[in-house]
């Protein structure tokens, strides 16, 4: 608390991220961070770029990673907006297209930075309760709105709502942005960035974080019409001409070069998890259907805090939310196989104690 | 223009940065970016990261750099806040600190940044001209007021303000933040950091962009009592957890690490600066003092965007503002001893056509 706060300040409720332990050692699946290194093609371009230009400031217009994601999802020209991490993307999508008069939907079991990014604007916002089994239902979203934002798959849940409904809800709603913020699409759904031609109130969030296995370096990436991408790149040249470093716009452009690797990775993930799910589904566990490089699952009569503290004692951290509706639930992170042995060990300790 | 953008969107006049040419062989005067390299420590530390904990998140908190940039600076804990590049941690300033109903004051002439950001949070502003002589006169700003920045040494014109104006202006205004932007400091200037544990309303700004030359990899920080710093913290974990990437975090400890290298660039900036001047004053210009790594000069009869349209057709790229009082200047960067004299070449062919 302090005299010289602005009013703001005083009022706002920051995120909280998932632990990032300073201790070695720990099966850390708490934050769906990737379990495969990074492509060596990123590597190599990092090194590439580690020389006398880091004196020099980067491109503000971030151009050689804007093209090759326009030619990597067949977008044109003025269709990319490029931001440090997909949490810097959100906030200025929050800015300058979700505030407006009425109210922001989104679902009541969500990202949680989604609420505090309106605090942050002062946003007026209005939560839609998904189905019983943790569903996107378009129709629960036929109310006046300025505006309509969520994960696809869902966060926590894991859960992918199909392209219809997308459409079907972009074709509902046609004076409101529709933000579908796909951090974890590559994990088995399909990408609503095919329908961004076709409709000029859709806006496709992705990031490198979870399939590009380079949450370490924070490079995220909107993909909408012109005139939406206009409107982040006013916001993001009055708050800062040049948030992305030559690293990161280097590393960028590499990873998405060397398709085979993530292509490989991806369905290394996708396998584990159907493991996981089978271990989990075996051992009283329900589980959540899940697109993601997660699971969101809760045991028929364990305690989901019991359980995470007995993991937590096994050197394994998942991650809890206290929230309604959702706190008997674990989210749990898809590791290697041989991490994922290992919290299949441990829960099969924790289940038969 | 897009029916889909907020109202805020609307009203903004992005900033413009000085160009980044994608062409080699220019001499760029005109970013105020370090000629020499950074330090080959911060070589290493960047070699050392670029492995598969790239894959993992960085710590949110940036904590190992906050520590080193305590100890080089002796501050305590909860004393400094870590930003994407000062601009970002301007903006959070901004927002969290200079939002308030009665006025920020800052100079007429300045960082062109400044009224960006009180655009972007709607922030009542006042300017307050710079003295005949581009000086900052401490007795102009005792107007009732919000809060006060302004860059020591200022930009564009490089004049440095001692350390009793500030403590003059900190005096005269206890009930506001006074911020001291700090960019260009240490080219000659003394450091208000040495005056954070009197002064509760003090907030002093630096960046590695310039002194550090490492303005490829965006690292500012903002240094003052801790019920400052909270205040900033707040809005940055509601604006992104993790804006400071891996390979930036380790190049930051690693750069202070290497003083000796530091202060060799430092010396010899300013001995090159000195230079210059000499030249620039025997060469029917006048020179505003300058403590930074630029200078701010006009020619007594020639015309400075003739000037600088000239220095252009032979390669070399300066920068000029086309705003009042200072449109006849032109802003100089400080190149190494080779850039300085194709500079001066340039000059007295042009001044002697």
């Amino acid at each position: 608390m302090s005299q010289f706060w602005s009013d703001l300040v005083h009022t706002l409720t920051p995120y909280v991220p998932g632990e990032q332990p300073k201790v070695d050692n720990l099966v850390k699946l708490n934050t769906n961070e990737n379990p495969y290194p990074p492509s060596q093609k990123v590597y190599e371009a990092i090194a590439s770029v580690n020389d006398e230009r880091l004196r020099l400031y980067p491109d503000p217009n971030s151009d050689a990673l804007k093209t090759t994601l326009q030619n990597h999802y067949g977008l044109k020209e003025g269709q990319v907006f490029i931001g440090n991490g997909s949490d810097e993307v959100l906030a200025h999508i929050f800015m300058a297209l979700l505030k407006h008069d009425k109210p922001l939907l989104f679902p009541d079991i969500t990202y949680s930075f989604y609420p505090v990014y309106c605090g942050l604007y002062g946003i007026n916002y209005q939560t839609v309760p998904l189905t019983k089994q943790f569903e996107i239902d378009p129709a629960d979203y036929r109310i006046e709105n300025g505006g309509i934002i969520f994960p696809n798959p869902n966060a926590p849940t894991g859960r992918v709502l199909a392209l219809d409904a997308i459409r079907t809800l972009l074709e509902n709603n046609p004076n409101s942005v529709v933000v579908v913020d796909e951090a974890y699409i590559d994990f088995g759904g399909e990408s609503a960035v095919s329908l961004v031609q076709d409709y000029p109130n859709l806006l496709v969030v992705q990031t490198y974080s979870k399939s590009r296995s380079l949450a370490g370096l924070r490079i995220g990436y909107a993909m909408g019409q012109s005139h939406l991408i206009e409107g982040l790149e006013r916001v993001k040249n009055s708050f800062n001409s040049y948030p992305m470093d030559r690293v990161a716009l280097a590393a960028g452009v590499a990873a998405i070069e060397d398709q085979a690797y993530f292509d490989g990775c991806c369905e290394k993930i996708i396998h584990t998890r159907e493991n996981l799910v089978e271990f989990l589904t075996k051992n009283g566990f329900e589980v959540v259907p899940s697109a993601a490089n997660f699971v969101f699952t809760k045991h028929k009569h364990l305690d989901a805090v019991d359980i995470a503290q007995q993991l937590r004692d096994k050197a394994i951290i998942v991650r809890h939310f206290k929230l309604p509706r959702i706190d008997q639930y674990l989210r749990i992170s898809i590791g290697t196989d041989q991490e994922n042995q290992a919290l299949c060990d441990a829960l099969s300790d924790i289940v038969n104690a």
